[in-house]
């Protein structure tokens, strides 16, 4: 696969790269930076967990004083979390290292991290690697950068939307980790998204906003919500087209589909490289009193531990999911219920069917599997996206060393 | 041990028996009947969830329309959940077995039942289980009736207190089967809890509503809630102690107090034998701004997969404790935060502290872990009781055969 182009680097104007600053050790990629020539507007969704690690507030200040963007600087290995002031002091560092080796303010650079929480981050490393990333910047570095935001994730996670804005066109891309802790609110995730559209902040916002709940909040893989958690839009305008203004301007709907499309994709691709997981499962709710109701139900199903492990053992246990429903707060008719497997239903009315036994097996052996919940009581839906739980998660999470 | 006396046996005028029907197959006790001599008043506690199995349709129905009990039957291997009308019918059916040969009415019989959810239950099977079970009752049989209520428990919970009312003695004893599924909003849990107390219908609502919070409520395995979670505490008078009225008794106390500390002992028995689980973790919250925030946070903590996981790995990784807190939903200040493990602190003022490694390690290899968070924000405290989660536990859900 040709480099160039590659996820945030697929609009104009963006360069990256990721390098090995022995954060991580081992000589793996640990270090991004994500830069734009002409200053970009940006939006961001940060972790609702009441502990905000360094780099979420860092980026929280930044975005609240200023408005133009020329960089982003992510780690991993070390989340920068539990870490106080020293660790506040190292993330400011990191930016300021970016900026003087680009030629911009430190408050033009955004920062993200990811890794273990309440272990120190050792500011000469971490600034060392920001300052060599930024040296490194090029239209090529999108699939290093990908690769340097991971920490246990198997794959690096990259999308690419084009659409038109009057008679031009822009391009949308992103990257992202995810791995474990993919929750109902966000999740040990980051994703940067950069585009060569004009926009407004707002419009930014509205995007981004609009594409979070189909796509990253739609993700269940265990419940935990990191301190780190971060979403951030960049738009540097390098396409040359006109700057989208509002959102009943024209040109808003294709570019927040192309903003929402990115997101999904990524979404996905973590649901399916999280920890340890052989399956992705979409669970489909219909027939719920509100779309609400639906999410709810949809959630609990995908986070039920022993759904999870039913999965992994390839068991259409749809006994549990039933119950879940039941459990998740959402009011239905259990007698009004049907349950299906790949389109196979095996409970109707809140009761066994006879069905195709030989299909359903067909289809828990493969490692996409859709549990179909029609709740038969209104018109409320929703999709969500989870993993089956496996040794593996367990190993991966036993210990921090 | 002598086999007399023994948790729902201890009290006076209570008989049991556990036998092998047929339902789990393999020769294993699946069916109990617990009796008294005299009608028992009862209180009741089911689950929440909107998914009701047959059995808890069934004792709902019975405990409004009648005063008076002369047994309990309980089943384990099949939940007749999801199971519709004909479930109903099989439940009624064994609770009329059990009263044509006790010499009762049905009306006078309360059913429990755990297993399987969404597979019928034969109906023949079921009901001459119970007959056996009921023809079989004696001072005796406590350890048999424990033993036949479990599924994937490895041992039998029971518990037995003794308190006073004037110058007299009666005795509360209790069975219980736990396993997975223990939630915070109960589990897929039962437990019977009989006593020769003579109490009013409403002491004895009372006594059961105030024991469930810090008790069955306090366990917290994998936050699944169950179709079948049914609590019983029924009293028989047979002690010959005079009839407690009203809460405002002098012997309310200490008799609420026996029935808490049944309860306590079988919750603590539960999470100790959680699925797979090879450690029983106490997360003791103090410092929260209400109690509820403190239940808030060691809910979250006890709950959270990568805190299970690091438990199983023996790793006293706080930052994955700081952060579920901080995800909780509860407000505190994370820099005011205080964490140890086994008495040792790890991390104060929210960040890592220098610590005595070696004892915490020690610690972390002991089956009874620890973990204390003082959020320093307040007075309210809680203690919640939860498990490791080990390649185990995955096993025994990955298949329902």
């Amino acid at each position: 696969m040709s480099a160039a182009g590659v996820g945030v680097c697929a609009a104009q104007g963006w360069s990256a790269a990721g390098v090995p600053a022995g954060i991580k050790g081992g000589g793996a990629k640990d270090v991004a930076v994500i830069a734009s020539g002409p200053p970009a507007r940006a939006a961001a969704v940060f972790t609702r967990n009441l502990v905000r690690a360094a780099p979420v507030i860092v980026s929280m200040r930044r975005l609240a004083r200023h408005g133009a963007f020329r960089a982003v600087v992510v780690s991993s290995g070390n989340a920068n979390a539990a870490t106080g002031e020293a660790g506040i002091d190292v993330a400011e560092s990191m930016c300021g290292g970016v900026a003087s080796t680009l030629g911009c303010e430190a408050e033009e650079v955004l920062i993200a991290q990811t890794g273990l929480i309440g272990v120190e981050l050792d500011a000469q490393i971490a600034v060392r690697g920001a300052e060599a990333a930024a040296r490194r910047v090029s239209a090529d570095g999108g699939m290093d950068a990908a690769r340097a935001i991971l920490t246990t994730d198997t794959v690096e996670k990259i999308a690419v939307e084009k659409c038109r804005v009057d008679g031009g066109e822009v391009a949308v891309g992103g990257i992202a980790k995810g791995a474990a802790m993919l929750a109902p609110s966000m999740a040990t995730m980051l994703a940067v998204v950069t585009t060569d559209a004009a926009a407004a902040p707002a419009v930014l916002r509205r995007a981004l906003g609009a594409a979070m709940e189909e796509s990253f909040h739609s993700v269940f893989v265990d419940g935990c919500t990191s301190t780190n958690d971060t979403v951030l839009l960049l738009a540097n305008g390098a396409a040359g087209t006109r700057e989208i203004e509002t959102r009943e301007d024209p040109a808003y709907a294709p570019f927040a589909g192309a903003v929402a499309a990115v997101c999904r994709s990524l979404a996905r691709q973590m649901a399916a490289d999280a920890e340890g997981a052989t399956k992705l499962v979409t669970v489909d709710v219909t027939g719920a009193a509100s779309d609400a109701d639906a999410r709810c139900v949809a959630r609990a199903v995908a986070g039920s531990l022993l759904v999870k492990c039913s999965l992994a053992g390839e068991d259409p246990y749809w006994g549990r999911v039933l119950a879940d429903a039941g459990a998740s707060g959402a009011v239905f008719d259990p007698s009004a219920c049907e349950i299906s497997y790949g389109g196979v239903v095996v409970c109707r009315g809140g009761v066994a069917v006879a069905h195709d036994t030989a299909a359903v097996t067909a289809h828990m052996r493969g490692r996409d599997i859709v549990i179909g919940i029609d709740l038969g009581s209104g018109a409320g839906r929703a999709e969500v996206w989870g993993s089956d739980l496996t040794h593996d998660y367990v190993d991966e999470n036993m210990g921090t060393s």
